[in-house]
């Protein structure tokens, strides 16, 4: 366990603080050397309880630290394409959480710089490493359901976000059908070039002043032929409820936990178990494997199979959805200009 | 059991002889006094089999046996329209297997005869008779989810129909997805008022000769500004999969099985179980159950609740998707004209 | 579908009107000529409702009718000795519902009455003609799950049963297990030698005055050294709850309906389903097929497989487990003596 | 995070090493300080790996080291007595394996010592640090299912162990049904007062050279009238099945999972998933769990609930259970003699 690859962390919101978890109790490989975040204090603070040498109130300074091989971007979206060029011109290999930039302008900057200075870059596109989806990868490429030919996901989330939150976030389907759009091209193996979207804002009437909606369901072309639906929903007070389903010539693959808890309690009003409650309980550990991922593309030298590339893509679809939305009827991909 | 409500059955292809089955032995209410088909030996050989005393080789002279007061219709589409005109002359209450028609037209001239001479008419949505719709339904209408706003629903084939059907069942939206619409309207208590969809011919070539496809996912929007999406498939070679979701502003409803046999295998390969192989062990009670509440309604003297509109408005949104998957771009309700 | 099988049956009461209406609608080759009930105003209304030809206040007047192939027993277990033998008398095939007697001696008594006169007999275990069990019997038959080598079972009530009942009954092991017992003879295929069972009254104190119990656990061991256990009790008080599971040396099998309707609700209070409420909408189908089963093995003149050899072994397990609870050790079979 | 408490570790078998990994990646308040091993050189070489300050080849010098307040034992059983009996002299808190002892005196020596010293000591039936286990735990003191009645509960591993562990293990009963006991008794909050067992050697004939079964089925009398059950199993070649499940006087609830990714396949075969595969899957997370409860015993000044007392009574039901198995017949608990 010698050979520690020293990493850097910017942001430390909700994901930042998973990220610091991750980086300090579950990677061995990693050593989370400094963190750094505009609330100088927060950094601080943070540093003190894990035991890390560094924190700043500013990206720029953990930049320049000596040593540090990766920077995790957890920072608001706005500012990921202006970190993405520092990290990339400091020689730092880059992780990047999901969406690496609101617009497709910002993500071609952030990927020439990164293509520029031969970094590393992964996006965070974390349900590609959770075991369920792993394995229904792999029955896929063995071809135990045939040729894929419709895909369909589900993204519910159990509350309304934040109204600061919504307002940043890009929207619904960019905040939550883009992991959908990421899983839709790497399962279907086939790009996406068509979209229709209905959406509405049907529960949550706040959203209102964050001009933003509550439901979505998106229909897919691709480019095989292939069809697709994303539902993404805001209102599902049961629990976080992600499901995928891919039908193929010989046979289907669906991917989903209901249960939190293996239990069933039976009484007189039947039968009863929980459902997972929010996002950790279903994707904590998908979060630590990418990560762990990351640093050792870093120990080997490796390129990371979710690439800027792929963040670009799965974004392109979600402003395509959103567009059609918006205009209440199709739009094609690759999208005519932004 | 006396006052037993004489019953004519015209058309005896595949369903015509299930509905011959629940009429004779699980239909106590019930007499099965007559059949007919085009084909009179089949029918005088069903006639012979069950013991029902008139068969014929056309229906109109079905239709003038005394007695009977109600018929059931599951001869081929194409001719519904004349039956249902004749039988509403004869005076006889009507049960009519989905769909009513392939057009507007005709449907409208069927449901104007029905009109004008009073006579009960029941349109063939046996799902809104199986025992887990009829639960999801009441659980939405005692409020168990709050305001419904996101249906989805998936009807998937084991298998590729006969080429001589699929030319004549106006396509797969109109033959599968049909069901599913009626479900939408009476699960969201709401008019669809758009639909787009994209389909395609991925897996059965042979439908080329037949023009139709074998994949199709529908977007819909409600006149209340619920979201919904029904996705049809004819390849799902592991079985008849079937399955409905109604998600509400304070939970969510879903109504599906998996299983056929309750028996799990635990083997070095991991569990496997069973799947419902086909229609009948997914909706045969469902069938009966909807000709037992036909013959009730004659009884009671009461009008079915499944009527001819619904028959109507399933028919209009299956033949707008049909458009919109052709023409590529969303189409409204009502149909401009046809 | 001439040539039908004249039946009678004896004895209306719960299980005796079930029968009825299978062998009135949902067995075609079955005609139900006669119903005897001591009660005869009930089997006169009954014979009206289901135009049933004769009816009478006592069994040996039916048995003289002409052209009765098969006699349905479901009066008292504790006339059973007595039917058996007239109709064996008699020359009718026999269905007995389960337990063909509380005691050894009687069951010897009438199955040598039916041995002597070369009728039929067919014990009332409906279990092995439900879906689930037979296929689970036939992959253990294919070799699925290698040497079956462990037997678990659970038979549980959603109540307490009548005290009336209670009193004659036999006490809650021989009611309720004896079913798990002859599927432990059939699936295993190997007899039982010992058993050993715990028991006690820890919910319905009112049994204490049948002088029964209300739950059991019995361990047992087959002749070939393979081991099982069964569980009984009244106070499942979520529905009615049966599982079966055989473990084998190479995998297992597991056997068992938790759900009632597919429906799942999904709430704040987590995901809910209801469970299987009661006998008949468990078994309604076993005891149509295993009557339907008796009837083609009168017309096709073939030995029925469950057959009193299988119900006196079944007995004598009961017999065997409730000494073994009373006694408080392990009780071998054969038994000594009755 | 200061402050942490120091632990030393004694035995680098398959437990020590998941062990160490849980004691230094994923319990942030213990810091592991010093590892022994009678084989002094895999003690050295993961002392290495995970950079662990001390290492020895025997266990009284790690219990020198100044500052460990903790010490985890997870050494051979027949060595447990000596070392919980040095370390509670040396004033350490002790975490001990299951089972304690595989006799009743040498646990009794040992609970003596700790007594005596006042130091903690909790037993490892990490089964109640399971999720699944601590909500049913809750949900049967919220008298959810009314007054626990009935206790079932198997545990099944997927290979036959090593000759040379199961001729140390104490056999079957011993080695497996011991955490079912523990169960039993904390789920049922009820001593067990008799054991009646039945067992068998019936697919691993190999067990014969140690003296083992590969079967085994133990009735359960408890001091309060309540019943139970536990199978255990070494050939469920399918995976690895820990189920519970207690019924009560208003219900009833189910532990278990049988899934390991939540992915079903769907082919002509049917329906497929896999299955918990091995003990990490299914408690790795309790494994954790267990020791962070240990570390925050210490740390809080708080004496643990799994005490040595309890690890006293599942020892004598599983040793009353042995006993049972091997005369045929019930043994009364507590035994007369050791």
């Amino acid at each position: 366990m010698d050979d520690k690859v020293k990493i850097g962390l910017i942001g430390l919101g909700r994901m930042g603080r998973i990220y610091v978890e991750a980086l300090t109790f579950r990677i061995p490989r990693a050593e989370l050397v400094a963190v750094a975040d505009i609330n100088g204090e927060a950094a601080k603070k943070i540093a003190a309880s894990y035991r890390i040498k560094h924190w700043f109130d500013n990206y720029p300074d953990l930049l320049k630290i000596e040593g540090i091989r990766g920077v995790v971007i957890a920072a608001s979206t706005s500012v990921h394409t202006e970190i993405i060029v520092g990290a990339a011109e400091a020689g730092k290999d880059i992780f990047c959480e999901k969406p690496v930039a609101l617009t497709l302008k910002e993500t071609d900057i952030a990927l020439r710089a990164v293509k520029k200075r031969k970094v590393k870059f992964q996006a965070g596109f974390m349900r590609r490493f959770d075991r369920g989806y792993m394995v229904a990868k792999k029955k896929i490429e063995e071809g135990k359901i045939g040729k894929p030919v419709s895909f369909r996901s589900i993204s519910r989330d159990p509350m309304c976000p934040r109204l600061d939150y919504a307002r940043v976030s890009g929207g619904l389907i960019m905040d939550m059908a883009i992991h959908d759009f990421d899983l839709a091209r790497w399962l279907m193996e086939s790009e996406v070039k068509r979209v229709c979207a209905e959406g509405g804002r049907l529960v949550f009437d706040q959203l209102r002043e964050a001009d933003d909606i509550d439901n979505a369901t998106i229909n897919m072309l691709f480019s095989n032929g292939s069809l697709g639906n994303v539902e993404v929903s805001r209102n599902a007070l049961y629990g976080y409820d992600i499901r995928t389903e891919v039908l193929g010539s010989e046979g289907g693959i669906m991917i989903g936990y209901a249960r939190h808890t293996p239990v069933v309690l039976l009484t007189k009003k039947g039968a009863a178990h929980d459902f997972v409650p929010y996002i950790m309980e279903r994707f904590g550990e998908a979060y630590t494997n990418e990560l762990k991922y990351f640093v050792d593309c870093i120990y080997k030298d490796q390129d990371p199979l979710v690439a800027g590339q792929d963040g670009r893509a799965a974004l392109e679809i979600a402003l395509a959805a959103t567009q059609s939305y918006k205009e209440a009827k199709p739009v094609e991909i690759p999208l005519a200009s932004q």
